[in-house]
């Protein structure tokens, strides 16, 4: 396989993008993307978007087509995959593929997600689809829901604590008021969020991420070629996408998701490196829990430790593994089909030291995406070159 | 690139299947297709899932790994992918393209469409999100009013006539009519296609394809191991995926559709043959004069005449290129992210000598799947081993 590179990267705003609708985002986006890179659009030679619910939300089908037609590039095979809120992660997956199994040079990879124009209850509706409708979902259960009752086993195994999942929260609105393009610019204390509204108990307002615009982008190349396009490439150095149980009833233990395990030993061996060698990464912490949950499933921590890291500040961007230095989606935003290209877009920001909050000499950086209760995710490795 | 060849394929018959949900459409069909390849599920590596309009009609996303958490495959990377009505062709040209590659050995290949248990309204809605939204469908057009337009400028064009048009109608339904899976069983006269509702003017109900649901699948593997799993495997010889203009005031020339006239040419070349080395042709009927501008853009008669080489038979089971011996999407039906890969399904039972319809002497064949009005196309050619 060829060594792959990202020689540009772009991203909105997050939040309520009023007058901007989901062809003007993934435009706005890739357009950002593809300057940086210097690449001539005439060599631009395939396209993979994610993006998962443009269907329901936005009336927006073809998506890949329409987008790839919008930036003149109408001809290119475009692409449009979906694994719910891991629709990014499997774009960039894809667009790597094709470039380091020799079919193409040159792929732009995007995700986009128009969300706030839809009343709450359609959107609400919309995500209930990253469930099995007909296997769970149809009693009613929601992702709150869901993660609601992760979150209550966890606890009770392993006696994660409800300050210990509220500094999630606090870290991630934290990093996200540094950061220029997070939807939420403000910290919040441990208290606020203790606070804040019930959603599903226990978790509360804070817990959870917001409904979001937006969209971001990628361009690749054999790593080669990297740095006759960009100064600062970043390299792929692994990659990872498994699928997992669709149901909490299907799943030996809900407080694990194999998916995200399957995913990142295959990111590691291609890397060839451990979990004790990054520095740096963006995971999908879709609720508090989550993020603890994910710390723990990629390796940072042993089973059940994941809590205590949090009050310790191993996460902390000074602390043994920076997670969400972004905001995480928490605080960032969490357009869905957008964010596992937004973790990517953070990462190459990081590791060429021109991040918002910027980690000390990170060299390896990992972005994991979960779609579902961990139907489906991608795991990716990025490395300095 | 590796040859690659199909060993299995499996579809659900076509129609208003009460009682079976978008997953037990999707697994009845891959099911068939993995008991006629007799590959070992442990076997099967990564799976490609086309899908168009699930999340909106059947409240289901993340379908690709909903499907093989069902089949027993929970794990292997499984995408959906979704290019409107060519989102089956798309599934099928990314499970090619992995195999031969060399990324994977063997592919589990499937498309799937649930649309009769929603009101016809909503379908409509729904099948409209192909169109470019704000640039387009957001003024009332649906795509039997597209289709009309396009039709009529042919008509004007080219002189093609009215009963040329109606006669794809009788010849489609007569072949429906022997197809066991067909939703439509019954012959029509022309009489009966030119005194048929009015939908969109000029076209009447018979030119239309019917609301259905349904599921196809296929599995692959390289060619030089086919032979142990099938005995008459069906080589893949080309492939190819393009985009075209999104709206029909982007187009040049609205009677012929840039991307499968792209598609097509990349198809040939791959495959080493040209239009006229085609016996057997499934293509994108999706209205009457979708096959008859099919016929013409993919190189089978040259522009204008499509019109009276239907009327001349050679079109025919027995004509020039047989072309929907299945009966088409306007007989068989059209559950629009199925249709790429009830495509193959009917081709490699052509190749293998197996069709309910069968073409006498056909040694190759060509599928062509088409999205919106071309924003996208796939065409993929296939042969006798």
């Amino acid at each position: 396989m060829r060594a792959v590179a990202i020689i540009g990267v772009g991203s909105t705003p997050f939040g309520k993008l009023e007058g901007m609708g989901i062809l003007d985002l993934a435009v706005s986006a890739c357009r950002e993307a593809l300057a940086e890179s210097r690449v001539p659009r005439e060599k631009i030679q395939a396209c993979y978007l994610g993006n998962f619910v443009g269907e329901r939300l936005a009336s927006q089908g073809a998506l890949a087509g329409m987008v790839v037609n919008r930036l003149g590039l109408t001809g290119i095979p475009a692409t449009k995959v979906e694994g719910a809120c891991a629709s990014g992660g499997i774009a960039l997956r894809q667009g790597l593929l094709g470039i380091a199994l020799g079919l193409y040079d040159f792929v732009l990879v995007a995700g986009v997600e128009k969300m706030t124009s839809s009343p709450t209850a359609e959107v609400t509706a919309a995500l209930a689809t990253a469930g099995d409708e007909e296997g769970e979902m149809r009693t009613g259960l929601t992702f709150p829901g869901a993660f609601a009752i992760i979150t209550r086993e966890h606890m009770a195994r392993y006696g994660t604590t409800r300050e210990q999942i509220g500094l999630v929260s606090v870290k991630n609105h934290g990093l996200g008021a540094s950061n220029p393009k997070a939807q939420f610019r403000k910290p919040v204390t441990l208290d606020e969020v203790l606070a804040s509204r019930l959603i599903a108990d226990p978790l509360r307002l804070f817990d959870c991420p917001p409904i979001s615009d937006g969209a971001a982008a990628a361009v690749l190349c054999p790593a080669e070629w990297a740095r006759d396009f960009h100064p600062k490439p970043v390299r792929v150095l692994g990659s990872g996408h498994a699928t997992g149980p669709a149901t909490l009833w299907e799943m030996e233990d809900i407080t694990s998701f194999p998916a995200t395990v399957k995913a990142s030993r295959e990111a590691y061996q291609m890397a060839g490196v451990t979990s004790a060698d990054v520095q740096v990464a963006e995971v999908h912490d879709c609720f508090t829990m989550a993020e603890i949950i994910a710390t723990e499933d990629l390796g940072f921590f042993p089973k059940g430790k994941g809590g205590p890291a949090v009050k310790d500040g191993q996460t902390g961007p000074e602390g043994e593994v920076a997670v969400n230095p972004s905001g995480g989606l928490i605080a960032k935003g969490h357009p869905v089909g957008a964010t596992g290209c937004a973790q990517v877009y953070e990462l190459v920001k990081q590791l060429r030291g021109e991040a918002a909050t910027q980690v000390r000499n990170c060299e390896i950086g990992l972005t994991h995406n979960l779609g579902g209760t961990g139907v489906v995710s991608t795991v990716t490795i990025l490395g300095r070159m």
